[in-house]
């Protein structure tokens, strides 16, 4: 996501585009990430599974003008189960199934309690989810036209019904407990609500359900709780905000601009040449600070990019005095760049590069801009250490929207259609249907896994677990 | 509908087929029926409305393949409305809407107490409310494809949306109460439970909201239901179950069907040839008896055809005692025939033709081959007194509609996929969510007009006004 951010602050220097991001949501955008099996080190995982496939899934649930159908990936494990148990079923998020299914600890950690069958499954237009290849569906939305929460979110249910009838035996009359985080805890807490003949309990975890217009979400709160996270961690809020002034002044210069490309390790085709381009560092360290934030777990992790345990805290090392001068103010910044990017000291180039080809990058925005409308901005200070971006407003986003897939959707370009109508913001909502979990600055951790969590956070675990029961 | 069937009796002499009528809901399949303005005599009714049109409802809610949008109409009456009243919206049924404004006097009768703006809502596909022409959508599922309850559901939605922010001053935070009859009923009760953030109350009358697969309502039961309706207002068991061997007997000759073409006032291009055209008449009858247990009001009506007040005690009159011979049984089924299709004395012909075309009338059918496959067949005595269709089965369904279909939707031979694990049966769900009306034998009674109800219905109104006030 960040790569495509840089890429438009490249092509239209403008900086708010970098609201497309989905900060609370997971992306794989960078090339690092694109070997789940050996990011994830799944062989060396305790959580195992059989992958498997349900076939003949509808391309279209709601309509029969298109009758395609496609293969949905799944992971299953059943050795917990026993007729009659619940069946923990993941309501996998805008990636590859891997990542979620070796970080969502907490459904394998209470499994044998539960003699739960666990099952994670793919979301569509993701990981290898694909109902048309991906070579039409970049380039047409009648192809990729499908790709929306509420088609997710029937695949899922097709998917229950198929669980309960045919696949797990004995479990025709079995709860389901659906677990979620973030985006997948939106589809989780989603799934309790539209399907509440299938689904029995919603565990959703950092996910944002009512971040929407008129939901009373503040569009700069965000931002405001990154700043928090990493002024609580030691970050001088003052030296942030004047580092961003120390940025521009070095990128006013020839000299200067030299400088900031070596020390952000900038490749080739990406490196400043007028002082405008000094955006693309400002979105880098933007992105990096957004992204820490949601995973600042107190252990080593690996979830979005391999890191230490509370890295906040170690990216504030850096961060904790107002910086004398432009470049110090430059390198404080490029720290906790370095730290994000270069945890295993082996990269080349920091900041990274989009993919020549528009690859699956793209997907969250392109559901950002038709239906996940989430009113996003930084005012900066007093609110946040950043600039001000904000008003957020819907035609603003339309119009990024529309610059930014004018380029490669061919089929129509009036796509981009927010149905605030239609989204389940739940002001209305009985309490007792289900049950929020809004973090502030760390993402999932209420459902990662259990030999790793510090007390305070088991005891919380513990409640969640008397939930599942009842 | 019942027209279609005859049609398919006599194409396919299986009797069977005849349940692929809705006998819950509305058609007004009959060519008499097909001008509403004179039919309802709107001019004369005393509920008002204002005719209007919310544009661009996209075709497609849920995926962006196909970005169309069309008109949908509604009627609109805010006099009794003052800002912060409540909506009271019915979600229309599948025919034209005049009827449903005209027969849902519930609505309009409380509306002044609760200072209510009253709006009725097409479904798309009915009446005037078509997103492609007649000759598209009935030729190809590309644009026929389109008609779903989900597709209906979001479009009034959006239509409530656009009410509350744009139609209705001071309506913003309007609590929305949707009311529906029958299938409208269901969509009502739907409505409810997939769009709780939208929708705070629903009244569903007659509405068979459980009447899907393994929701342990009986595939007999409707049947049971009419024949109990029946005997309870004087016809005779053993009458009605020996008339049919009767029809049969006469059949069975070229003067006994010249005598039944006679009698029943067939039209000459479905006269019986043979002893199996029985049929014709036989799901004639069968149809009669089904719809007038729907409309058995106590008052003289025009709801589905003009009939006197407690129709079916008038019909019982000429099947109180079993038939002395085979035409005076025959003579028996005519009366209630000819009661339904000729109250006016008007009738030069009974059981009236399918359209030359195929129009509106295969609307719900195709509904209920793509979504709403709801079982029902007559099991015989002692269950009803017609004669053996059971069991259902989605594989005899399947191939009904297959039979039905293949000859007009070109596109696609394989559209026909029964969503069951999608239909919101409903089993687990709190009973606080929704209020479930199902009638012995009278459809939509508790929501048409109070003038002309008697007093124990009377009682059950106030009880629902309650409701609708918590």
């Amino acid at each position: 996501m960040r790569i495509l951010l840089l890429l438009l602050s490249i092509l239209l220097e403008v900086d708010c585009l970098r609201v497309l991001r989905d900060p609370v949501t997971l992306s794989f955008s960078n090339q690092r990430n694109r070997d789940f099996k050996n990011q994830f080190s799944i062989s060396d995982s305790p959580y195992q599974w059989s992958t498997e496939w349900l076939a003949n899934v509808p391309v279209d649930h709601f309509a029969f003008a298109n009758n395609d159908t496609f293969k949905l990936r799944y992971f299953i494990n059943t050795k917990s189960y026993e007729e009659g148990g619940p069946i923990f079923f993941y309501t996998g998020n805008e990636g590859a199934l891997e990542g979620f299914a070796l970080n969502t600890g907490f459904m394998w950690d209470i499994a044998p309690e539960f003699k739960a069958a666990v099952v994670f499954a793919e979301h569509r237009y993701y990981g290898e989810t694909w109902p048309y290849p991906k070579s039409l569906s970049y380039n047409d939305t009648r192809y990729l036209g499908y790709l929306s929460s509420e088609q997710a979110l029937a695949d899922f249910a097709l998917l229950i019904d198929h669980l309960k009838q045919n696949r797990i035996p004995g479990a025709a009359n079995s709860p389901v407990i659906v677990f979620g985080g973030s985006y997948g805890g939106m589809l989780s807490a989603w799934m309790r609500i539209k399907y509440p003949h299938i689904v029995h309990g919603a565990i959703a975890a950092s996910a944002p359900v009512f971040w929407f217009f008129d939901s009373g979400v503040k569009e700069d709160v965000y931002d405001e709780i990154v700043t928090r996270a990493f002024v609580t961690e030691g970050c001088n809020f003052k030296a942030i905000e004047k580092a961003w002034v120390g940025l521009d002044n070095l990128a006013q210069t020839e000299e200067g601009r030299a400088y900031l490309n070596s020390l952000f390790k900038l490749e080739k085709t990406r490196q400043l040449q007028t002082p405008g381009d000094v955006n693309i560092i400002k979105n880098c360290v933007h992105d990096v600070f957004d992204t820490m934030a949601m995973v600042n777990y107190p252990y080593e992790s690996n979830f979005m990019a391999p890191l230490p345990g509370w890295p906040v805290a170690a990216a504030c090392k850096s961060l904790s005095v107002v910086a004398k001068s432009d470049k110090e103010a430059a390198e404080g910044l490029h720290a906790a760049v370095n730290l994000y990017y270069n945890y295993t000291g082996k990269a080349e180039i920091l900041c990274t590069d989009p993919d020549a080809a528009l690859g699956e990058n793209n997907l969250w925005p392109y559901q950002a801009c038709t239906e996940m409308v989430m009113p996003i901005c930084s005012s900066g200070p007093p609110n946040d250490f950043f600039w001000n971006t904000c008003p957020f407003t819907a035609a603003g986003w339309l119009e990024e929207c529309k610059q930014l897939y004018v380029s490669f959707i061919l089929h129509d370009a009036h796509f981009m259609v927010p149905h605030a109508a239609l989204c389940p913001t739940l002001q209305n909502r009985a309490s007792t249907l289900l049950r929020f979990y809004q973090e502030n600055s760390i993402i999932h951790v209420k459902i990662i896994d259990q030999s790793i969590f510090p007390c305070s956070w088991v005891v919380s675990r513990k409640l969640e677990i008397k939930n599942v029961r009842t």
